[in-house]
């Protein structure tokens, strides 16, 4: 965990758990051996067997609890082998039922995780690996590790159809009849280009209903699509959800999915996800945290400040400032600086920065370390009433390699 | 030009010029000169004399007027060799009355710019070229070529003493006494660091002034800061003395500073700067265009929505929304997202997108197509009063790369 306070999973609350706790369901532990590998002074490591055949790709793991930051370990994971099936009709199944996804082995007692009888034809397969990093609690963590990867299946799902189809480029607006070619390629004199192009409010003479570009959509840009909207759909599940049932905490997100030949590493948080090539590190993901996103969350604040609660300072200082150098000279930042620059000291000032410390240090509003995941709904500054998640986004940065035959590793930042 | 609507300078107003109407002043032109240079059937390319010692590190410049955007060259370049005075006392000089500068030579007359009898003890010399790309009339472009180089002397005044001393990390508060090192390495127990550091709001028992980490600032964080500062310092010249000048339109900025060793190259729009080494190019700027900068420019729209004054939507399509597909699905693109995905189109996605069209074609609000620089304070959609300043930026991206000795050029994209 990175960051947040350290209240443990189920505390505190009366509702139930959306999930019971555990340690991943591919590890397949016994409840004994859930309790032993919290054991804070023996640290054991738990490993897949090389032998296991469970999960694909000869997927490796590794896991240790933390020393001493929490009771029980509040990172999952997650690696299924899944099937998108075409959409049907118009029912559109809930990822909470279950029902959006063909799963065709069970965990784990199952004989492992691989795809049998599903003709390609019927829709497409799908390889998914993820690592979610809790803190304040292990509920978002166990939860996401549950339902992530349905989010993900029901958003294909709509558009399995068309990125089977990889020989016509995506429509732009489903059930239309494709336009004619005479009016995509129409174009425009440059006079009618300057004025904002045909269409533009406040161009005459045009009926506002054409167009003159048409931008083409990849099928990748689907993909990569469909995963930023399950991200945000698991967040929203969340949000929903802890009303009556037990959530705590948040987790961030890094999850690789591989599917139609292509590979996509999606991450919303400081996990690290890396290819080993000819023995070279190429990183697939960049981290997310007070100083990286610096610049969008003093940019949010100084939009919108009542969300500092009257008690932070969208401005970043090199340390604190002191009530005796107000009117002295000190370094700053603001939201559009890279830079620093001195400026007089005002009352204002005083307040403490929403972006503080260096490094691992570093925090939003004194409290969280990492700026993008799930859950957190309810977390606060401490001792106040201001809450934090405005600042942090579920939206995940999907990187795309193009690449499909290489060492591949996801890993938690230690600290 | 990127864009804008095709004002002329001095048209339509009846305030006097900034500064008359020239092509930079280093080609030293006559009146006539000017006249012929802006003939749009010759188009003659202006250039440097290589015989010319004028420009310092044996500069190179050509220009040519465009093919008829334009009746005048809207865009403007300098080069300066200026002299950074360390600050003595309290007096502040402002740059438009020319007294922050020492420059050591007159124009076109004089003997070249070349420092001569500054004593390097009494302060900085700094060489600075610029491009100034305009848009909409010549008279922020002009503004800027002669005025920008006097903010960044100003700017630097303050420090330069601190970036002489490069011993020694610039000061986090001018005017004090140095913390004991005591003070400064004073560490935290893990418990006061998880919640959020000594003088955190709401960490009890702790006094509000004290600190335990103070970043370092580097002192070429200093100078980047100081050209930030200089830009936007500009940027509010211009907004301030539109009201007794007529200063038309507006123009990106490309500044490339050397001083004390190191070279600074600072961007605010579409112009590029490159350096050619070993016959490899690489680029020293990136492009801030409505591409480039959709994300920045969706999320101010979607948290401030009256800027766009009930006739854009913040969402991107693919293209224009027709009345008839309402309720159909259709591709799009919020903030968040760098994917696409499907939506359910309501009455609303019929406004016209604030990001539309493609590659050079692609606009801010149907109107301009580059989105940092300096003026436009009174450009509006056409036929509304919808301003586009508020999306537009003054802020640079500074590069450092560190080198010294390399084959350089800037210039601008030709559209």
């Amino acid at each position: 965990m990175a960051g947040g306070s350290g209240a443990e999973h189920g505390g505190g609350s009366d509702l139930p758990l959306r999930f019971p706790y555990g340690r991943p369901e591919f590890l397949g532990l016994s409840a004994d051996e859930v309790e032993c590998s919290a054991d804070h002074i023996a640290r054991p490591i738990l490993i897949l067997s090389k032998d296991t055949k469970r999960l694909p790709w000869t997927t490796g793991y590794a896991e240790v609890i933390n020393a001493g930051k929490s009771t029980h370990n509040e990172d999952q994971a997650s690696c299924e082998v899944l099937f998108v099936k075409k959409k049907t009709g118009g029912t559109i199944s809930t990822p909470n039922k279950n029902t959006s996804t063909k799963r065709r082995s069970s965990l784990p007692n199952g004989e492992g995780l691989q795809l049998k009888d599903n003709s390609e034809n019927d829709g497409i397969s799908l390889y998914f690996w993820s690592l979610f990093d809790g803190h304040a609690g292990s509920g978002a963590a166990v939860v996401a590790s549950k339902l992530l990867h349905h989010h993900i299946v029901e958003q294909l799902q709509e558009i399995a159809e068309i990125l089977k189809n990889s020989a016509v480029l995506p429509p732009t607006c489903l059930g239309e009849e494709p336009e004619s070619p005479a009016t995509n390629s129409r174009t425009l004199t440059r006079a009618a280009s300057l004025r904002g192009g045909v269409g533009a409010p406040g161009s005459p003479n045009t009926p506002p209903t054409r167009f003159f570009t048409e931008k083409k959509i990849q099928h990748e840009s689907l993909v990569i699509g469909a995963i930023e909207s399950a991200f945000r759909e698991m967040d929203l599940q969340i949000e929903r959800e802890r009303s009556v049932y037990n959530i705590s905490g948040g987790c961030t997100a890094l999850v690789v999915v591989y599917m139609l030949g292509k590979l996509y590493v999606a991450n919303a948080g400081d996990s690290r996800a890396i290819i080993i090539r000819n023995k070279e590190v190429i990183p697939m993901s960049s981290e997310f945290t007070p100083e990286s996103e610096r610049q969008r969350l003093q940019y949010l604040a100084f939009m919108q400040p009542h969300l500092l609660g009257n008690e932070f300072t969208h401005l970043e200082f090199p340390r604190r400032v002191q009530r005796k150098e107000v009117g002295k000279r000190m370094l700053y930042r603001d939201f559009n600086m890279t830079g620093w620059a001195y400026k007089s000291i005002e009352e204002d000032d005083l307040k403490f920065p929403l972006i503080y410390g260096e490094g691992k240090k570093a925090r939003v509003m004194a409290t969280i370390g990492v700026t993008r995941g799930l859950g957190d709904h309810d977390l606060k500054v401490h001792d106040s009433n201001i809450y934090i998640k405005p600042f942090l986004s579920s939206s995940p940065e999907v990187q795309h390699p193009g690449l499909c035959c290489m060492a591949y590793g996801i890993g938690r930042i230690l600290n």
